[in-house]
This record gives structure tokens, sequence and C-alpha cells, in this order.
């Protein structure tokens, strides 16, 4: 059984056992997601913040004080399900483990966020290259100085992640990704990176710099890493993320979440 | 100056003052929403009701406890811009009136959620028929057999819209409201109103029937009547909603809601 033809299912029976080095890969055609588990007087707050920053923070679900699975993760358990989990208090990283079921509280409620893996396979589906992809790297991720509208204590800078596509197909690329509003949607800025505040492409805040051969045109789209960058820039007392590249396989099919 | 060609804050300031019989047909372009306001208590399980059932919930923008503007309605007052509102106490309704201010509590949570006009102008832009407007009735709604996902107390079954179509424009109007997936978005169901426990459609359970002509598909929207159905059924001991057809006029344009 290849990891792309495992279920989500076994996939994540898999990963309750066994820290990958990452996702990427596994359950083709269904989505991923981002994880952050907060103690629920935070919870209002910070389910106020996705409402009002769709495109960096678009919510699958969220797991209620006490519920450790769902629809998205059938028979799973979000505390051991993910091959590895960080754990924060007060903004600072205090543990990496493979099992946050130690670290888990009663009352935690569980945000579970898109990712962008969704759309790339459609831009490759499109034949809109994925520049990091081809290069077997980390997408590259920058903090803006585009201020998130804020909501209770969560308030912030928009992270964003850059793709380099080809100035003909940046059309393309607006047109497939705006068909995933739920997944990040379409890109919220093309070229001119000084704009938003980027000073240099080859060095990321957060990721892996990629090539950028000469007359192909930056774009960039919000990034799930803003909900965790906001939340630790915040210091809650608590906060229970995935490890970078190590998401939730969902049973979500990536097409359920592309309009029209 | 007509209704249509009036600034959302005219429009607004206008209904801060008189009580017209509807909105509808005021400041085209600009998108109208349903309010529900309740008290902070209730706010988390709202809100994470309104996320998981987005279809008859689309929310536009949350004004928190105190809050009594926003970008939404800038320079307005969410207690008075809205030409009548309806106050439920434990799900009845005690009072209906043009300021709600005396009602108001300091903790009040206000939910604005987007309203099927935006989407019947584009029907309508795009050469489809739009019933009920053509023979100016209010549109005809009906409660279903399909349960929302229930979050904390709130919980019940999803109310729909039904506008029939002509059979060779069921596509357009599938392709045209799924463009709109912030406001309701596709229609959850096509033909066969049985199926959905839809016993009668010359008897709606709001709104009034329309004629429906041989050989024309009746076609089904969640509706944004579904919120203020199921909060009363859960019957929280305070709701301030918006008088049924005399809608929030938003600053936002209706464009604003439309993908890709």
């Amino acid at each position: 059984m290849s990891a792309a033809t495992m279920t989500p299912r076994e996939a994540r029976a898999l990963f309750r056992h066994e820290n990958v080095a990452t996702t990427a890969g596994f359950s083709a055609g269904y989505a991923q997601a981002n994880l952050i588990a907060l103690p629920s007087r935070y919870a209002f707050d910070f389910l106020l913040f996705a409402q009002r920053n769709p495109k960096p923070c678009p919510l699958l679900g969220v797991l209620e004080a006490g519920q450790t699975s769902s629809a998205l993760l059938a028979g799973g358990d979000i505390r051991t399900d993910i091959p590895a989990y960080r754990v924060y208090k007060h903004g600072e990283l205090v543990a990496e483990t493979t099992d946050a079921t130690e670290y888990w509280e009663e009352d935690m409620v569980s945000f579970i966020i898109g990712c962008s893996f969704t759309f790339e396979q459609a831009l490759l589906d499109n034949g809109v290259p994925v520049a990091h992809i081809e290069q077997g790297r980390n997408v590259p991720m920058y903090v803006t100085n585009i201020d998130c509208e804020p909501a209770g204590v969560f308030a912030g800078k928009m992270v964003v992640s850059m793709r380099p596509i080809p100035a003909a197909q940046v059309a393309d690329a607006v047109r497939v990704t705006s068909r995933y509003p739920a997944v990040h949607g379409a890109p919220i800025h093309v070229g001119e990176p000084g704009a938003i505040g980027i000073q240099d492409l080859a060095a990321p805040d957060f990721g892996e710099a990629v090539d950028i051969p000469a007359g192909i045109v930056p774009v960039f789209w919000a990034c799930g890493v803003t909900p965790q960058s906001v939340a630790m820039h915040s210091k809650p007392e608590l906060a229970i993320c995935h490890a970078p590249g190590k998401m939730l396989v969902t049973d979500a099919r990536d097409l359920a979440y592309q309009v029209p």
C-alpha cells in the first residue's frame, strides 16, 4: 500500500504510532489540515478571529470542549492521530511530542484549518507549475505588513506563502485557486513584494527560499501559518498545534471545497 | 434620490427614523443582511453553529459585545439603523420596535448574516427568472427534515427558500448561485420536494406561495431564516432580530462575495 492510496483512516492509524517526516503525498485527493487547540476560554475570540480572517484561517471544522473526534477524522483521536505536535505555553514552545494526550486539558477546543496542499494539487492538475514541489523544498512564507482583523485577544500580521508563477499563467493561477475560497482562495497580492512589507524573497520567515528565474512573477496567498503565528503572538496559556509539515489527514475530499 | 441610488449610509440614516415596508430595492448593488443579536453567553455556541452551517448561516460579520457599529455599517448603529426589529424572550416574540436601544443589553453580540437578495440579482442579471419577484410576492420558505449540524445549545432543522426554475435554466441557476458561497451558494436540493420533507409547495411555512406552471422545477436554497428559526427553537433568554423583509443595508458590495 503506497502513501498516496492509503485511506485517510489508514493514514491516521499509521501516524498514531509512527512519526513520518511529512504527511505530504499521503491519501491523495483528501484534504490535509492545520491544528490549533486552545483552552475554551480563548475559543470565542479565536473562532471570531477565524471568521473575520477567512483567507488565512479557513476553518474546516471545530471540535468542542471534550470532543476528540468528528466526521473529519472518523474513528480517530485528534490528540494522537497527527504524526507530531508542538506544545506552547504563554507563546513559548515547551515540547514536541508524537502523542499530545498528556498535555491535553479537558476543555480544549480544536480548530481544524485548511491547508494549501488542496489548491496546489489543483494548480498542478491545471498545468500551473509549483516551484517548491519541483525543487523539493518547503514553501517559502513571509510575515507581511498587513494587519489581520483583530478579534478579542487575537491580533497580528498576516503570513503569506509565495509561489513564483510564469507571467502567462498568473491568470490561470488566480482562476484555479479562487475556486477554493474555503482553502485560502485567490491570491491576496501579485508581484511587488515590497508593497506588503517583504524586503527579500530569498529570506523567508518560515519554510525555504525557492529559486525564481527572471521573468517569473511572485504570487502571494494567505497562509495557514497565520493563525499559529497570531496565537503565539497573543501568548495563550496553552496551545497545542501540529508540527510543521505534519498535518491532520482528514476524511474530506479536496474537491468538496471547490466552487462553483 | 431614488431608493435604488441611495448609498447604504443614506438608506440607514433614513431607516433610523422611518419604518419602510421593505428594504428590497434600496441601494442597488449593496449586500443586505439578516440580524440576530444574542447575549454574549450564547455567542460561542451561535458562532460555532454558523461555522458548521455555512449554507443557511453565511456570516458577513460579527459585532462583539459593546460594539454597535463596524465597517459593514460605517457611521451607523446596529440598534437603530434597521427599519424595524423583533424582540424575543425565551423564544417568544415580545415586541416589534423601530428602535431596539431600550431592549439592548450591554453584552449583546450581533451576528450579521447574508441574504439571498445578493444572488437573486445575479440570477436576474444572467437571465434566470425569479418567480416571486415577477409575481410581487415574498419568497416561499419551508422547514425541511434536514438536521443542521448542532453546536452547543443550538440545533434544529434547515429552512429553505424555493424558486421555480425553467428546466432549461436549472444548470444556469446552479452555476450562477454557486459563485456566491458566502451568501447561501448553490442549491441544496433540485426537484422532489417530498424527499426533504416538504409535503405541499402551496403551503409554505414562511413567506408566500408562488404559482408554479407545469414543467418548471422547484429549486431549493438554504435560507437565512434558519438561524432565527433555530435560535428561537433553542429559546435564548433574549434575542433581537430584524423584522422580516426589513434588512440591514450594508456597505459591502454584492460583487465582493462573488467567486471565482
